[in-house]
């Protein structure tokens, strides 16, 4: 991971305030031809870009960034919980934590904007459209991370998002089974509306259709290990079984292998191929060697803090940004036949 | 977990605002006598309890409990945020998050200091004593989670703590692997200087000893889940193996089962029982179901929370809280032969 010296570390360095630090680089502001070379030396020596931070050093309030976040129970989300707070805390920022209710998003907004954060990022699936709109309407910086705006014209022109490339995951998933030779590809859904699964199912369909290879089955996990359970049940019932199954993340492929090896005596990858995505840590762990999509959490982190610097600027547009992704192979695809 | 209604509940109840729920319940404050009546019928209503939150109310400067972590790659400590956040976020508390490098424990407190905050959880076995003393020495309420305070007399009397019975939990996994008939038991140790290594590694050994059975190998996993293969193999050199082994946490006893399986091709519990420690929710994933004892972030959250109301109080004593732990059997230690 990129990492850029902080305002503090060039007022240390020049042994001068942040203040000072701040004055040197704005344009007609105040301060001693002494200083302003001794912050210029240290600058230059540390590497420091001035003009992202120069301005958020004057605008900011409170140096918190929001993060809100539904759940934990993904591994993916407590990754990115430290990355974004070791990136933020780098340039003098920490994160203050909100975790908000599948159906209790309304006060959340309240509660932040009581603490004068200088950005939100909003780093769940599961966050209402109506949420992420209150938050862009405050004026306060957002980041969506991991979700695109609302399909709304007003979201997708005053937020900003990160996310991997979901789609061209979801097809690099089907191009894999195809090649291996598999028919009867089942898909095991997250939560249907968000934008996560909406972009992984259409990529996914996109190849198998163009294949002339038509869904085997489809059951919904909502993203959770114990619905995943119960999805993969639904899934495998029936005479005829899939050969091969896409879980829309790995928290939930998993739960899928689980069920499939001690509830239905099935073999993974010689009875059925599975295959998840966001390879968390748990994926390489060696009773599961999962295959699937990597995100990047380095890259989407460091993106959104990119983000957050540009927004924190008057006058700037909001951007989706799209991360690529790739396979990594494990063992729980079988070989090419 | 308990929940019990807060002053902005209780404001809103009774239609007025939070600073009038504060007044009504600080002996001395001026209240309008309708004001007073309604915030009484309120918090009768919903079981408000006003001693200790009421002088927290006007005391508080920020709101911001910190919240400091040196790594979270342990699935205990995404709980531990989760949990916690919620606990204090009914309580119009939030969490600011504080990742602390190892060797970088000195600047921490300076940061957290400038956020005004109104208490500090230290949520690591990994933090140093130092660092410990520093944030008591500050006079913010400061709670030890998971880890006790340093052995000198200043830190003992100065700083609250939450820990589960690592102690007691020692002991019951080595009671239970000698009813099992083990008698070549390894121990994996986690951070050596670590009080929840030394606790659990003490009440282990205690019970071998009083049976006559001396540990049959030990090494080092530092809490990492690399090193805590590195350390598996250690163990599992030679002719001679152990045929059970305690392992300090269940995030290095998953690492344990992985390299005992799929390296050295030894069945657990069949040829070697495996027990860990906290019950993260892997333990209890289908390809592990890990032998293990349990400790409750619920009731260990519980208390850090009772603990950071009391301490903003004046004039209370710092104290140590112990929760019990119990062992939950799954399906990595033999049965009784």
């Amino acid at each position: 991971m990129k990492s850029s010296a902080t305002a503090q570390e060039v007022a240390r360095l020049a042994q001068v305030s942040q203040s000072a630090v701040s004055r040197t680089f704005t344009p007609g502001a105040s301060v001693s031809e002494d200083t302003r070379n001794r912050v210029l030396a240290a600058a230059k020596t540390l590497g420091y870009r001035p003009n992202a931070l120069a301005r958020s050093l004057i605008t900011r309030r409170s140096r918190i960034i929001a993060l809100v976040m539904s759940y934990l129970q993904n591994q993916f989300y407590p990754l990115v919980i430290e990355k974004l707070s070791q990136s933020l805390q780098k340039q003098g920022y920490h994160v203050l934590m909100f975790i908000s209710d599948l159906e209790e998003t309304d006060g959340v907004l309240a509660e932040i904007l009581q603490y004068q954060v200088d950005g939100i990022v909003m780093a769940s699936a599961m966050l209402s459209p109506d949420l992420a709109r209150q938050c862009a309407e405050s004026g306060v910086p957002v980041v969506l991370f991991n979700r695109v705006p609302d399909i709304s014209a007003f979201a997708r022109h005053s937020t900003s998002s990160v996310t991997s490339d979901n789609h061209r995951g979801g097809r690099m998933v089907a191009e894999l089974l195809l090649a291996r030779g598999h028919r009867r590809i089942a898909f095991l859904a997250g939560l249907e509306k968000s934008s996560t699964n909406l972009e992984r199912e259409r990529g996914f369909h996109e190849v198998l259709e163009a294949a002339g290879v038509a869904v085997f089955r489809r059951a919904v996990g909502h993203y959770s290990f114990e619905l995943a359970k119960e999805a993969t049940r639904e899934l495998f019932a029936g005479p005829d079984l899939p050969d091969a199954v896409f879980v829309a993340n790995d928290h939930m492929a998993i739960a899928a292998m689980d069920v499939l090896r001690q509830e239905l005596g099935l073999r993974v990858p010689e009875d059925v191929s599975v295959v998840g995505f966001d390879d968390v840590p748990q994926a390489s762990w060696g009773a599961y060697r999962l295959t699937t999509v990597v995100q990047s959490v380095e890259d989407m982190v460091e993106a959104t803090v990119e983000l957050l610097h540009e927004q924190m600027r008057e006058g700037t547009h909001p951007r989706n940004v799209v991360i690529p992704c790739r396979v990594v192979e494990r063992d729980s695809v079988r070989a090419a036949g």
